[in-house]
């Protein structure tokens, strides 16, 4: 059984092509970029193959605009600190993580950029009706959170920025990316930031930054990139002008590795939905979800009613051997929209090696627990 | 025979206990951090390890100021980027790398910080009896790159830093650490950045920064970091301060691998210094090392006279296997400085790998080619 559910942290375990492709690596060795010898030549072809993968993913044609970065956090930070803001304004949906709201903190302390809130649902699901009467042009940003790392709510991202017409948006994919579809293309997306170690079950130490127009950010890390070498000026061309310094080669060789893997889910849909909703039926938890299960992401949360959400995550654990996590999960945003801060809640995110028989088993501790309680 | 001589590129092959490691990690999984279930808390010690390790790496007690970057060009960028400059006046080597001069140039674009160089011997290392007389009490700041990535000097930190006294000094230790001594509590450094896969022999994406006094720079990247998670504001503690979002710990597994070898060199330091003696006398090359030895690290450069470099990178690959790397090395400063600007030159760098049969391999090669051409 895998009774991990912490795989919004980080996902375990990964698929077997991610530690083969890293061995792989170790066996060949060698750098990115150019250079009069074999090695060079594989490693940059591998580099460039994981890129159109997650070009791929992600529904965009436009490869070279996928920039690898460190993590998810470091990609929004490229974005969010290399923009402009001569409207002083950015709106923003009020389920963000602190990768979102810390650099935003910067931003108002720093340069007087405020920020406002999409109208939203109970659940934290921006309010598309309401949201028609928003004049985004008064915005120079829109960033939405595309899965909360909450409740799971997924954000009707096409729908918005259609709304948002030419104001740009950035879509925090941190936990959607390998969870559910993203088409930046079709979306018509300004800006993507992902992770490669949590839905897309690769290794730390990799992410990347889907930026349509570089034009529209600085880069945030400026350093050698093999190219224009003779230059003190960043080059402009894409990739080279955000890809200072030696890649993650390892990290993105194991990335490689994750996006062939084409694993699909072992549990069923409906099963998690079933979940859920005997979930929501138990009197001494509160669940934190969408409203409408078809926006719902395999990520939710639950708050103890009367117990510290510490000491249920201490009795799944050392009862059940059930791996959550509690707390504030980085997004206290996210918490006061739900009403659940400051205590924050016990989050359980589930992996695609998860198979019905887990969600079961997981369902029975809960069970067991409630009525303990009752 | 290892005739791979791109070391200061990446470093390969890696210690056994680089990929050893790593695949202990994707065997147990987890993240970093603070967790109710046992995976986070050896995931955590293992990281805190690292850190000690680094720590110990480079003379520093203070093992929370050694923050964890994705490679030396973040850190260097952290520092740069992060530091105020109302003195608007910066003072560096002769042989830096566009990973200090691209961030020093965006500085001089956006904020008119003005860049002078320290007084230099004709191999690029610094002049202590000049730099004597420099009033460093007008600069900001101060930065070296300790072992250049062109010729492989040695610059005398220690006695440099006595001379600029309280003026910051961020050393720039991308080819130097582990490969020769730093003590930076005992030379008084207050910054220095490193890279974990080229003289340590670990996994690309990772590297950190040093800094002593963490209230120097403000943070490069905003985010997440599992500490003081109700508020939008950057923790003020170490190493959390700089160290936003999932850190690359399958990285860090690989450089505990590393950083745990225990690996010394496998060639003779006389037979290298042998070696570049008989590479001086070719007449078909000019050799760019360092003009006393005692200042030579295990990387230098030659220069074919009348011959592209390129041309001698491939005959060198394609006739005799062996592995290089020709062009400016991301460092046109430093070619500037050697006279070699704007051709470049051929590099090799050495690893503990080597063994004194490698280098006569390499002589024998060079004298080949020599032979051949006059």
């Amino acid at each position: 059984m895998n009774l991990y559910f912490d795989n919004s942290s980080t996902s375990f375990p990964k698929p077997e092509g991610v530690s083969q492709s890293i061995n792989e690596y170790f066996s060949h060795g060698g750098t990115y970029g150019r250079a009069a010898y074999n090695r060079v030549i594989e490693v940059s072809r591998k580099v460039e193959s994981t890129r159109s993968l997650l070009a791929n993913l992600i529904g965009t044609s436009l490869a070279p605009n996928v920039v690898f970065t460190s993590n998810a956090t470091h990609a929004i930070n490229l974005f969010i600190r290399g923009m402009r803001y001569p409207k002083k304004k950015v709106i923003i949906s009020p389920l963000e993580h602190n990768a979102v709201c810390r650099p935003l903190q910067y931003l108002f302390q720093t340069a007087g950029v405020g920020v406002d809130t999409f109208p939203h649902h109970p659940d934290g699901r921006i309010d598309i009706q309401k949201a028609a009467k928003v004049n985004f042009a008064s915005y120079d940003l829109g960033i939405i959170n595309h899965v909360s790392n909450v409740n799971g709510v997924i954000q009707p991202i096409k729908e918005i920025k259609r709304l948002m017409g030419n104001t740009p948006l950035l879509v925090d994919a941190s936990q959607s990316a390998g969870r559910v579809e993203i088409r930046a293309d079709e979306w018509k997306l300004d800006a993507l930031a992902l992770t490669g170690h949590k839905g897309i079950m690769g290794p730390t130490g990799t992410g990347a930054l889907f930026i349509r127009n570089p034009d529209m950010a600085d880069p945030l890390i400026f350093g050698g990139t093999g190219s224009n070498s003779e230059s003190y000026l960043q080059p402009i061309d894409l990739p080279d002008r955000f890809e200072a310094g030696t890649p993650n080669i390892v990290g993105i060789y194991g990335l490689w590795g994750a996006l062939s893997s084409g694993m699909g889910y072992s549990f069923k849909r409906e099963h998690f939905v079933e979940l859920l909703h005997e979930i929501s039926t138990f009197s001494s938890f509160k669940l934190l979800a969408a409203d409408d299960t078809d926006f719902q992401s395999d990520v939710f949360s639950i708050k103890p009613l009367g117990m510290e959400v510490s000491e249920l995550a201490r009795i799944l654990f050392e009862k059940f051997s059930v791996e959550t996590r509690s707390g504030l999960h980085c997004a206290p945003l996210a918490h006061r929209t739900l009403g659940t801060f400051t205590t924050g809640a016990v989050r359980f995110s589930l992996s695609k090696f998860h198979t019905d028989n887990d969600l079961d088993y997981l369902h029975s501790c809960l069970k067991k627990i409630d009525e303990g309680r009752s």
